[in-house]
């Protein structure tokens, strides 16, 4: 017997989402990858289609959409928004595009899945969030790391009361890619990326921090900003003045009483890709570490003491840990793509009518989340501490 | 500017790779997501397309090709090897169909990639070893393991002599799914498996030593299997035979002197898929551990002794390590499936007239590693050494 | 032959150290095994003698006495300065009564070894150093870790140049014990101890940090302060205040320009010991855990890109590291005593003319680190940068 | 009040213990410091006293007996033999000395506590074992790594039923030292240390692996052994043979059916005195590392499994762990010599009529361990299976 599939038939099924995507570098791959994967990796009830890719290079262009597998692509990011068939527009533009782009997207009925930080500014934010609330459409921000399957398990065990009251937090995210060998690019200027380390990096330890206290945070105590390296190379051999924060470091109170110490750097040989996140809580603590993305770390204190200590816990097992329903035996490791694919999953079941697996970021929530990268950056120039009641 | 992409062109494109696959489980899975993903991340000659996919389950088989994207699907295999287009048949069947479906294959001209071990038996194993050497087609054997970017560092440093004479091996593969609670099935009918541990683990650790050492093995010099688990709830509730090895523990001489400790088992608690292996040699050491796949421990003996101690190497960074010309940076971690991406990168590469990135296991490579199997088992059945020049 | 051994000689050898100590609890055992252990691991030019200890409790004194070795014991804290042979007094009492026994063996012309931190209070801070810089005696600081083997590897390297400018340090000390099930004592007792974690442990953190960077703080850019428990079970069943701060947290700028940042906790569940710190700096990194006391992890950013990776040294080997020169082999590891063994063997290389191995903390040294202490208070209670030249 | 204390009194006290020691080599230090260190972290019903030191060297002689405080010293080691007043004769000598030596000491009533392995050869060490079992007179060997507590801890938990049944043991003790550059000494010597890396080394394994299992090897079912490097140079320049092996690795069974591997080898750098075990049992696994050695991980099977993981327990606390009844807080680690220390306090409880904390080794237990190390030796050179049963 031989069985003719259906996959070149060109009418969308009834249960296609179609979706689409302005950007065409680092995280348009991770987006296009998300769209192309999940449906290998979730069963769901509405299936994604590559619908256009938008993106300015047009040399670029064609290629990217035909490894990549858009049915159309487009210089023009305004298409996305009059192409009736598109029902979600994901942005992976650089940080001071967002807000425009969201805003016509929204205004034009699209639901919108928009990279973090929310915005390259706080004014950006506040009419992206804005304009998210007087909408009927559904955002989202891409804070991938919530969907590592180790930070489910770490959100359940918080959630099911095992950590008990949080007492400290603390987040890092440590890189090194920043020397002064790296040349100039829109991540070192402050018009267009907003921040540097703090905005970069720093959002995604402010977003997991409150997403697994579950709190927000009501204070900054004190902060720290540094630029270490003044100035890089240019695309013509011409330096180039680099103005962001390689490091931002700040203290932080969060709404329970949890004391936060949060620091985000370029400069820190040795830490390729470390986002890390340890909570202590009255009954036992969590720790995370992205380099070994497929491990947490638990400690039950209500364990007997002689045998108590930190399980390294390999949270790979469909049935017992979040995301993890792939089709491969427990501990075949996942890899950083899958944040994305399992985000992937979670917004279509969304846009579905069904429950993520785990909370969502809306813009809403990543408003918070600016808010508190905003209070860092005014608590290190001023020397002081900054409630974020200050901050609107 | 609005630009149509080509993706639902028909023709096939001179430089596409027609695949068809059979087996639909947990291989044909993996193997399918290699021949999807591929091109995501590498930039080939030559463009697989997923022609025929074939699967005894008739029920799942088109719910299966649609998923993968399989152009077409059936339920006889050997309509791959009548089918003109393909060029290359991929097998991901359970052991003791390997030798009849390769030798079909092989005779209709078509390149083959099998999956790991070789054979269930010594005899099939020689039978696809000989058809292999008749034959003017290429053949593959899914050793994944080699494909770790990981493992490709190690590889390279032992080549560029940074180990010295190799004096030790150690490689263990353990797993601790074996206990009595896991039903029956052909992974522990020894007439279907072939082996346990022996076969499904332990012929990985035998392909990664003989692989990263550059040797054979001469000499198995004791070994140790037992059947822990006896029976095991069949399908229907009754009781059925468990008659492979649990467990398999060898010792080994290599060719240039090294000695060789090897254990598979599936009954180590604490061990989800732990396939780990060590060298040391006498300039240096290195040390891996796929539950932390994107690491290499390496210990250069000629480093100051003040300074010296194992360095845990991220081996993901593009340009430094096989394989990870991903587009994402460095430390952004990769997962079980890239080394199926990665050897089907290599596949695509050899059967394109170029070369692969590391070494490719053949029928001829995989029968020596079946060698050592066999030489394992007579060695713990008859309680002596065993040559392996006894064993052909 | 039989040879008579000279251990029961009464008179003083010429090359003795006669030591007089404060304090029988924790760590007047811990010093008390510092003085009798000393000369089983070093040769030094001098002999120290347990000549008399003090302490208040008379019921167990003649105990301790004599099951450390202890020549004479007194109740009377003051007798030691009134005995002529005693030329070191050390001192192992709570906080509040450092300075003014401190201050009495000063007067009376004795070298004085204080534990740390150096006082109770700025106020008795100040008086100590400004009596020692008055006084031809030496004076010491107990603080032990800088005495660890791999902190003296770190030392060294960072000396050599290996790190390039520090740019970020990170120093933690976390345990877990002060829980609200532990019982009142001095320690949590502000009047007292003059603070809690801070003194207790964040003291060990400022000093570690300045030593390995060499440079001073000149700023604590904001701060955390809390007691999370607020009292207490006394020792007759009565409820008393605990007033001391459970956890602090502060960050600080170096004089180089690096950015530190430091917590101190007795409530983080899954640290029972764990004093940490990390540079990372231009050239390199290095990162030490006290929990594993005999390795350094050290990344020298000068490996080339392929082969780099933190290394796990066992900081051990005598020749190589300071205060190995046990006389057991590599990686026969260390334990905690050790710290107070090798700095009693600085103390008397210094008594004897001789050069510490590495540098020993002064009253003023140790000062510094109080100012830093007394700044963090004060960046905590009124939420503001301090500048530490406004501390003096 | 000021209070003399006794130490200096020079009639014995009642409830002291004469200890003779013969050695003043690397084990010669490690047992004095026992003896005059065990009564410091140990409440005891009985105080050794350091009554004679016996050794070759009597240059040396006079120096050490100073040094390490032993009332008299002696180049002739009969002397400890016809000493009235020594109760207990400690051997710190090569292997081939302990049989005269123990015999010797047997015969004169004393108790023996030999160090490891039992003797040079089988021969010896039958020898030794129908001594000690025709005395009246207690003995004990050395077998200093049963004494850490994290082995201690270990021990509880197999006993407790914690384990489960034993499937797999994993004993590997793994150095660096033994390379070309390492000088003649008499270790490399196989008419005086009997054999190389299995007497010192896998020595320590195998009487680990009984100790911890609780039941013996009943058959070696094959083994490997290797000299790597022929010859070394002498004292004088000259090159001297080098005859034991330099590793040996077997594989065996156990009375309950466990399946072990064991690793012994001088020749694996990066591992400078890593002596590992490892447990996996029906309900669970415990793994154990010496250059860790105050760590003990702990894999309980029952756990439920989404939080199921290795524990990291540092095996510290008094009250929980055993010999950690140290006078300072919880993972304030402790060393290496707390092993001997922590059988030192054993070997004296014993002496006092009390139970030791854990089973102590007698000549009896450790011929048991002489008998597996033959069995390995002739496996390996016969290449076959050998009972133990057959050796005797």
């Amino acid at each position: 017997m031989s069985v003719a599939t259906h996959q070149d038939s060109s009418a969308p099924s009834p249960v296609s989402l179609q979706v689409g995507l302005i950007g065409q570098k680092f995280m348009g791959r991770a987006h296009s990858n998300a769209w192309s994967q999940v449906g290998h990796f979730f069963d769901l009830p509405r299936t994604p289609q590559l619908h256009t890719i938008a993106a300015r290079d047009a040399t670029e262009l064609e290629r990217f959409a035909a490894k990549w597998g858009w049915a159309q692509a487009t210089t023009r990011w305004q298409d996305l928004a009059e192409a009736d068939a598109i029902e979600l527009v994901d942005i992976g533009t650089p940080n001071h595009l967002h807000a425009e782009q969201a805003l016509a997207m929204l205004a034009a009925g699209k639901h919108v899945a928009c990279e973090k930080p929310l915005a390259g500014s706080l004014d950006d934010a506040r009419a992206m969030r804005d304009a998210a609330a007087a909408s009927s459409a559904k955002t989202f921000v891409w804070f991938n790391y919530r969907r590592c399957p180790a930070i489910g398990l770490a959100w359940n065990l918080v959630r099911a009361g095992r950590l008990g009251a949080i007492r400290h937090v603390r987040a890092k995210y440590l890189q090194s890619w920043g020397g002064p060998e790296t040349p100039a690019s829109w991540r070192f200027d402050k018009s267009k990326a907003g921040s540097g380390a703090l905005g970069d990096l720093g959002a995604h330890s402010i977003d997991l921090a409150r997403f697994l206290v579950g709190e927000d945070i009501t204070q900054v105590a004190g902060a720290l900003q540094q630029t270490f390296v003044g100035e890089r190379d240019g695309a013509n051999g011409e330096r180039v003045p680099s103005d962001v924060d390689d490091a931002t470091l700040f203290l932080a109170r969060f709404e329970g009483g949890a004391l936060g110490s949060f620091e985000a750097t370029r400069l820190a040989h040795g830490h390729l890709n470390r986002n890390t996140i340890e909570l202590n809580g009255e009954l036992g603590s969590i720790a995370f570490d992205f380099e070994r993305m497929n491990e947490l770390s638990f400690l039950d204190a209500r364990d007997p003491s002689a045998e108590r200590g930190w399980r390294r816990i390999v949270a790979t097992s469909a049935g017992d840990h979040p995301y993890a329903a792939a089709w491969w035996p427990d501990a075949h490791v996942l890899g950083y793509e899958h944040g994305f694919v399992n985000m992937a999953a979670d917004i279509v079941r969304v846009l579905s009518g069904a429950e993520p697996e785990l909370p969502l970021p809306d813009f809403e929530d990543a408003w918070r989340t600016q808010c508190v990268m905003e209070a860092a950056g005014l608590a290190a120039r001023e020397g002081r501490a900054v409630e974020l009641s200050s901050i609107s």
